[in-house]
């Protein structure tokens, strides 16, 4: 397999894992939060699958495409582990979807600061909130979702904040 | 349609069009040329797709992944311009496959760009050789061959240089 064929198949199901977390969450209401904003390819997914959600996009700067970057009242810019846990006061326990796509070439980095974030966003999620994302993340209350046909373990992931 | 859903329409249409060139120059010996290493996904799937080819890539400077970096003597840094004309003593006539993909995010400097260097890649490809690519890019001696099916005309462009 080509990178081409790699970089399609990682596309492919990061699609397909928004859109299962998006119909998964459908009955809950409740804000969106993009952790890791990036170039807005999958904020500007969000915007379009989960319409008439807020989304909230936390990153360290900003380096999306200028049609794909949030308003300030919803670009919370800085250290993850500084601006989840500040979103606490106003969103604590109020978000339906997180997709947190979080992984840099450095693989051990990715998987540290997955787990480090992991209770912040926990303490977002709304009881029957849906986490997708890239990272391995744990939080007591979270159950692993089976994934869409067709997309290989560990590419992506799916858990639901057990209500 | 999301800038996602865009995005990965764009890349299997390039790896459509890639394999359709890479089958229609099967009878056809000599080397491939990547106009445009970029980060190197295209070549690596041109050198698993056309495996045993030898294939020159040019670029501006290199910033590819390091795992597809061609040796010194398989890339060609400069303007496409320069380094284009200059490989015509070595490859001229001789390519049997060409893929340029040289769109930036200013759509007329890659038009411009493409009608300036159909000339230079024309004089270094053999009768028959496939040129595959993002632009509209024109010769006396080229047709333009029909995209594999369910790719929008005007995504990605294949021409074929009469023998």
């Amino acid at each position: 397999m080509s990178r081409l064929d790699s970089f399609i198949r990682r596309l492919e199901a990061q699609r397909a894992c928004i859109d299962r977390a998006v119909a998964l969450a459908a009955p809950l209401p409740g804000p969106v939060i993009e952790v890791g904003l990036g170039n807005g390819r999958t904020y500007d997914h969000l915007r379009d699958r989960a319409r008439g959600r807020e989304i909230f996009a936390f990153d360290r700067h900003v380096a999306a495409h200028p049609a794909c970057v949030p308003d300030a009242a919803h670009l919370l810019l800085g250290d993850f582990r500084a601006t989840l846990a500040q979103a606490a006061s106003a969103l604590g326990g109020k978000i339906a979807i997180c997709h947190a796509d979080i992984g840099s070439g450095d693989e051990a980095a990715s998987q540290a600061l997955g787990a480090e974030i992991a209770p912040l966003i926990d303490a977002l999620m709304a009881p029957g909130g849906i986490i997708v994302g890239d990272q391995v993340m744990r939080a007591a209350r979270w159950e692993e979702l089976p994934l869409p046909p067709g997309i290989e373990p560990g590419r992506y992931f799916i858990r639901r904040v057990r209500a």
